[in-house]
């Protein structure tokens, strides 16, 4: 429809820029790496923000906000997190422009306006709030500090991909202290499942819940949980992470807390986060090669109707009126409905433009449908439609949305089902990862070593260590050596 | 009660800086000039920006995001607005820090990671969103373009309050575009009204609403409408503006589109914005000297009750149970309350703690009162308490909400009202600047430069020429000449 999307099997990397930017959820902006999230793509950050936002404050976490910048003297406090994000840090070192004296109208840095410390533009927040912790805590009274900030982060990428990796993007970062250890993982593992309940019952993306290998933890956390989530390309995904951060910012910034004896011990910390890439995920996992296909419960708009005018001025009438009944009660029943009426373009045209974006449900309302009391009604996900009754359609297209989005979790669980697999050879694996690309459960002799190895001969990763992982005597695919349980292996974005 | 705070009349500005601080709204940070939103003050940003974004989306509005980041040439291309932000950018110049050879475990800048062109932290964003809008206008067809954006903003300030003027603060952005310039106008205008019926019905907090001299304008704007409220200190606080931008940025970046004729036009602009800083208004114009007094539409908590526990273990029972169906009833209503029984603090100290906290409503619930099916209700604008029957109590409370944010802003009106006075002579003028400061409607003769004069003199500025203006002959205050209309003047925030 003149939409010229690329197909999945032609260039998948392609089909997926097209959707991003012609189904209008993003576009390229001036800045090197950075994009501007337009107001559809921006509508659907919002609906999974506000989710999620609730999820936090149910399991007690308020919001507050710290400085963008961190000077570079709490950067490098924390020795692991400072190594680990100093390659790609944007720094503020200057503090004015001035008139260019030898070009009217242009501006330089003004060499005079140097700041005598600069100021890393965060990459992520535990420096600057942990240097604020430090003035909180005095007792275990003070403990815990359940707080989360939603924010702009900024990180130098080299090569950037919209949504997925952006020098600047929109994330939510948790930070907690607590006065145990044991509390604080707890919290670590909360905080996973509050992630992967969200990309399961919201984003109907089904995600491996496990742990990261050391090679791939968070700079300076002990250990990092994450959620793993498959794409069509069968290229997994980071969908968000979890991490038990120990004592080591807390020693860092020197945070200590006198117990209930009066003793006086490290708090210990969590942080969590997930961003925009989750749009990216949502796109990968769910679209199709004639646009967006947005699960119901986070899509900016839910439901479209098109009239199918004719010339009659009083059948214009009576659609407009039976369509004005329907949006009344869809918007009743809490439904975001938009009636598409411009006469400007054609219903055709309309259909292919609201399946680009991934609209879940379209109503059309025609003359002839409207003689027989019924409307077609048209699922995204499926494609698929049906003739339903006027009587009673704003019903049957509430128990429509519920059923979208259930179908689509389980078309996209059996999407990972059927591309995971188990490799015990190299030779398989290698096959697999080729042929076949997925989750591939796999031994590994459990030495960073080992993984960094498979990662420079194959580019797979250890995507995680599943919770609950059954254990099961094996030898690492790699060296032979011994493993007591297989872990996921995958090429990752 | 150990809160020791500074009393207005004893000093103004320690009395601001102590609400703010032990009000738990923010706290200092290691960043100079930043602060800390805490999550008391950023529950109450979430509940002002909740209602202004429901207000936005209203007027047809919709959200989106573009970068933190503003590449030099694009910052300067609109010369006045460049040229007006200049002083105060904070510029990123390098994108990588890397060890510090001579100091084991310290971090330098790398200098083989300079930038090929600096990027301004924006300290507004009309250049990099006109530069995008460039893209997305062609014909009329695309008009009138209605974005905001929520987002932070970095303006490098040298004197810094906390929430009235930091380094950075966080903001709402509206940049609209349109095909007219009556259309324009008519934006701008709504929006000053969105402004000042939010600040007049939700922050009880009454404004001026004017348009601003060319010497107060917006760097870049054909005019600057704006609200003005008056401080309890006499001075003026700008709560909000809304620009008429004319051309000037569709001019910058050549930002044209056909209209219906297919004739090419420069496209018309305004922007519109509102900050944390209106949190500092609401501490400065409403608050008393036993701490924050915070109208109950917007309070992060509403109501909070305080059981008067004995050693009675079965009158506890009952209070708690009672404090139960208040909160429930309470909370069915849309009212958020809190249930203060922590037992490690006395009533007393809670009770200067929620009054230092500015909660509208405190319900003691103790023996005595049980025994007679009473409770005592105290409302913190003006302390009375009352005691009131148990029965029906919760639609008392909420209508005692109402009642208290009615008349918080009937008392705020009622200040300005005394403090707003003519002044015909240049010596009435001084004289009520230093004795009696609030708004002073006096004539001036419409020049820039007796504008910086009448500032150099007496540190007071045009805060606006109302809207809807009486016209009225008289002299200019300081150099007599005609003029046909009287503008307000004030020592301002």
């Amino acid at each position: 429809m003149g939409n010229s999307l690329t197909s999945r099997s032609q260039d998948y990397s392609q089909w997926y820029n097209d959707l991003i930017l012609k189904g209008g959820l993003a576009d390229y902006s001036a800045v090197r790496g950075c994009m501007v999230i337009k107001p559809y793509g921006f509508g659907l950050w919002e609906n999974m923000r506000d989710v999620l936002d609730r999820k936090f404050k149910e399991t007690g976490h308020q919001n507050a906000y710290f400085p963008l910048f961190v000077p570079k003297s709490l950067f490098e406090a924390e020795e692991k997190n400072a190594e680990g994000f100093a390659k790609e840090c944007a720094v503020v070192t200057h503090y004015r422009l001035k008139a260019d004296p030898d070009n009217k109208g242009k501006l330089i840095v003004d060499p005079n306006a140097r700041l005598e410390e600069e100021l890393v533009v965060r990459p992520t927040s535990e420096a600057i709030i942990w240097n604020t912790y430090k003035n909180w805590i005095q007792s275990y009274r003070d403990l815990p500090i359940l707080i989360n900030q939603w924010a702009n982060v900024v990180r130098w990428e080299m090569r950037t991909r919209l949504f997925l990796r952006t020098a600047e993007f929109l994330w939510q970062e948790g930070h907690t202290a607590h006065a145990t250890k044991a509390e604080a993982i707890e919290e670590t593992k909360k905080m996973l499942d509050v992630y992967a309940d969200f990309a399961e019952q919201y984003m109907a993306l089904p995600v491996l819940r496990g742990v990261k290998s050391a090679n791939e933890r968070f700079a300076g956390a002990e250990d990092t949980y994450c959620i793993e989530a498959l794409m069509q390309d069968g290229k997994a995904l980071q969908a968000g992470t979890s991490h038990f951060l120990g004592q080591n910012f807390a020693k860092a910034f020197d945070v200590k807390f006198a117990d209930k004896e009066n003793k006086l011990e490290y708090v210990w910390a969590t942080s969590w986060g997930v961003s925009t890439r989750l749009i990216g995920a949502l796109v990968m996992a769910h679209s199709d090669d004639e646009g967006l296909v947005i699960p119901p419960r986070i899509a900016p708009l839910q439901v479209v109707i098109v009239p199918i005018y004719s010339k009659d001025e009083a059948m214009k009438a009576r659609l407009d009126a039976k369509a004005g009944e329907i949006i009344k009660e869809l918007r009743a029943k809490g439904v975001s409905v938009k009636y598409d009426n411009d006469d400007s373009n054609r219903p055709g045209w309309k259909f292919a433009e609201h399946e680009l974006r991934g609209v879940p449900v379209r109503i059309a309302l025609g003359p002839r449908d409207m003689e027989n009391n019924l409307a077609e009604v048209a699922r995204r996900d499926t494609k698929e439609k049906l003739s339903v009754s006027l009587d009673g359609i704003s019903n049957y297209v509430a128990d429509l949305l519920e059923e979208i989005q259930q179908q689509m979790f389980n078309k996209a669980l059996k999407f990972r089902e059927e591309n995971s697999r188990n490799a015990d050879t190299w030779e398989e694996f290698v096959r697999l990862l080729d042929e076949q690309p997925g989750f591939i459960y796999a031994h590994w002799d459990g030495t960073p070593e080992t993984e960094e190895k498979i990662k420079e001969l194959t580019k797979a990763t250890i995507r995680c260590i599943p919770l609950d992982n059954p254990q099961e005597e094996g030898k690492c695919i790699l060296t032979g050596s011994p493993s007591a349980q297989r872990v996921v292996f995958a090429r990752a974005y």
